[in-house]
């Protein structure tokens, strides 16, 4: 099948909307017509080429939506026509750690998509004139089709709307997770978000509906303190065929957020600056950045004798995270966490269910609405002012 | 009251035996004869000089047993004649760590305690001609009498031998708690121990006591080693009235460990080596030596996923530990405890029932019996090959 796709060829150079051959999905395989993907941290680090992991070229993108075209031998939890979220985190249901009941992490096909291929052949069903182009995350949705292991698909109900679901394909869960399933965050807590970007208010709201009664937001960027000191700010929202237009409807604390401390306002280490807050410090914290410094100020403004820090952020390769025993020894728990802990292909349907149902936002965190051929002004959004996720629509 | 206490004047420097004058015990205050008491690492930690916090001249001890004397006004939950143990971590039972319910770390007295003096008048209790000497740890137990808050006192049962429960104010439940209260060791888990010495043997006895099907244990020293090659190890055993006889009860196959690992019969790190020995590594790690590069290794051996860590060795002032971000964001959990999570005074006494229905060990522990006049000597023992615990007979 001829389709197009967003190419990154190398690192740090724009990516180039090009035809691309997928090939037909073979046993345990599932082709899916992409219809609206969104864009994460985690794509542009790949692309910049910082991750040495990074294989090129390749096909980003791992937030997305779309509908089931064609399905390979053995495939029966899905067929065409389905709504799909692909999730870049695998649920085999039959793996150690699927069966362990303690984890989300799968590792049924990890082996091929850490490495861009797919599992049966140790191939990638994309090519360019013959050259193949490697899988990203087993998802690779900046493509309007795209091919990923059937333990890869959720299937989601009919009637959601893929332009905005598609979000549920990472940001958000991690963020609600994060605090629902790696914290258990319980009523009464007092909790500090390091970092408000999707992630981070994703975490706000979570714990917001946990029944945390303070919520800390953190963040050196003054973009983010103006969206913040504005109660209702307007965002610049970007969309393809009107350029510019206001959003009066994205605020931290329309995400839960109840105060915010920005480190740069303080002389002291942010995390002295938050047990003096807090008489001594919070209940959870989250570092949504990945920036190890960060990382140490989470854990340390935790209280002691219970308070536990959570990472969710993902840290550059190579560096490190410290920080004294005693701060463990006195009572501190240092946790992480990946796609919040959520089982992919069990509880993204539910998460689409409680957006459904108004119970978590989703709409909100979309900011700008573009399209494939746009691609690469989106990466550039990410760094601005006021956006969170920019939505791609794949076909126009 | 004039009595003999062992002084340290000044950091490594052998202590002294010497007439030391006890003040009555103030308001909330009990002064306690001390019948047994044993050596700890700690007391050698502070008195080696490195422990930046240690002050001298002080007496030293934590580890001990004995017989109320007197108490100050308003102390009612011990009367002269109670037996008890000092903990060297109070339960007021009032203060906001007390009242959690997450943790054991009373707070109430800890500002007076860590500086070596009493809270009512932030005075010692000890002095020799006049000058005053500082407490330790709110215990000072190597002295024939001392002065601790009452919330520091667990009253225990009269028929208990105190020459052996003295073992139960710090390292036999800090090993123990570690593996019930901290780490919460299922049945079935597999569980590595960094350090086989009293503490790490604790934490084998607690992972077999919670069902743990495997126990590796880890040590570099060949000591250790050859007490678990002959599985029943003879061990020189030191008492003040006999200079050498021999016990064959102690291997640390007796307190539960099932296999042996030592690092240096192996070229990888220690943790590859027990991820392989594993399949993906264990389910609980303890670490409890006081190595920053050890409590990394132990965090690193658990299995992706939930593998959790736990560290129980203090380290010396100024260390850090470090790890790379991706072993927590991969669901491992780094942890600490501090006197094994338990509540002194309501849990000490619990323990002493435990022992004396043989359901866990102390017996087997104490390798050496002294008197208070040979303390130098225990010191020096602690490096000893089949040293665990010394005990010194504090009245002869």
């Amino acid at each position: 099948m001829a389709t197009q796709a967003a190419i990154a060829w190398e690192a740090n150079k724009p990516l180039s909307i090009e035809d691309v051959q997928v090939a037909p999905p073979q046993a345990g395989e599932v082709r899916i017509q992409i219809l609206f993907t969104a864009l994460c941290h985690t794509d542009a680090y790949t692309w910049s080429g910082k991750d040495p992991e990074g294989l090129f070229p390749c096909i980003l993108g791992h937030e997305a939506a779309g509908i089931v075209e064609s399905v390979g031998k053995g495939v029966t939890e899905v067929k065409p026509g389905d709504h799909v979220i692909p999730c870049y985190q695998a649920e085999c249901r039959e793996c150690k750690f699927c069966k362990s009941g303690k984890t989300n992490l799968c590792g049924k096909v990890r082996a091929a998509t850490g490495v861009g291929v797919m599992m049966t052949d140790r191939k990638s069903r994309f090519s360019v004139n013959g050259t193949p182009i490697y899988h990203f995350m087993g998802t690779s949705t900046f493509s309007q089709y795209t091919v990923v292991h059937d333990v890869s698909v959720a299937k989601i109900d009919l009637n959601a709307p893929l332009e905005k679901v598609c979000l549920l394909g990472c940001g958000v869960p991690t963020g609600l997770g994060a605090v629902w399933n790696t914290a258990k965050v319980e009523p009464g807590s007092i909790v500090a978000v390091f970092g408000l970007g999707t992630v981070g208010l994703a975490v706000a709201e979570g714990a917001k509906s946990a029944g945390a009664s303070r919520i800390i937001g953190v963040d050196i960027d003054s973009n983010k303190f103006d969206i913040v000191e504005r109660a209702f700010p307007s965002v610049f929202l970007l969309t393809s065929d009107k350029d510019v237009c206001l959003a009066d409807n994205v605020s931290a604390k329309n995400f839960g957020v109840t105060e915010f401390v920005n480190p740069k306002d303080h002389d002291k280490p942010i995390q002295q600056v938050i047990v003096d807050l807090t008489d001594g410090g919070v209940d959870y914290s989250f570092e949504c950045i990945g920036n190890v410094s960060v990382m140490r100020a989470a854990l340390e403004c935790c209280h002691k004798g219970w308070g536990t820090s959570v990472i969710v952020g993902v840290a550059a390769s190579g560096q490190e995270i410290s920080t004294r025993p005693f701060q463990l020894v006195t009572g501190r728990v240092w946790k992480g966490t990946a796609f919040g802990g959520f089982k992919s292909r069990s509880q993204v349907p539910w998460l689409v269910e409680k957006y459904m149902k108004k119970e978590i936002k989703v709409d909100e965190y979309i900011t700008h609405n573009l399209t494939l051929a746009e691609i690469n002004k989106a990466f550039d959004l990410m760094h601005e002012r006021g956006c969170l996720r920019c939505v791609l629509k794949m076909h126009t």
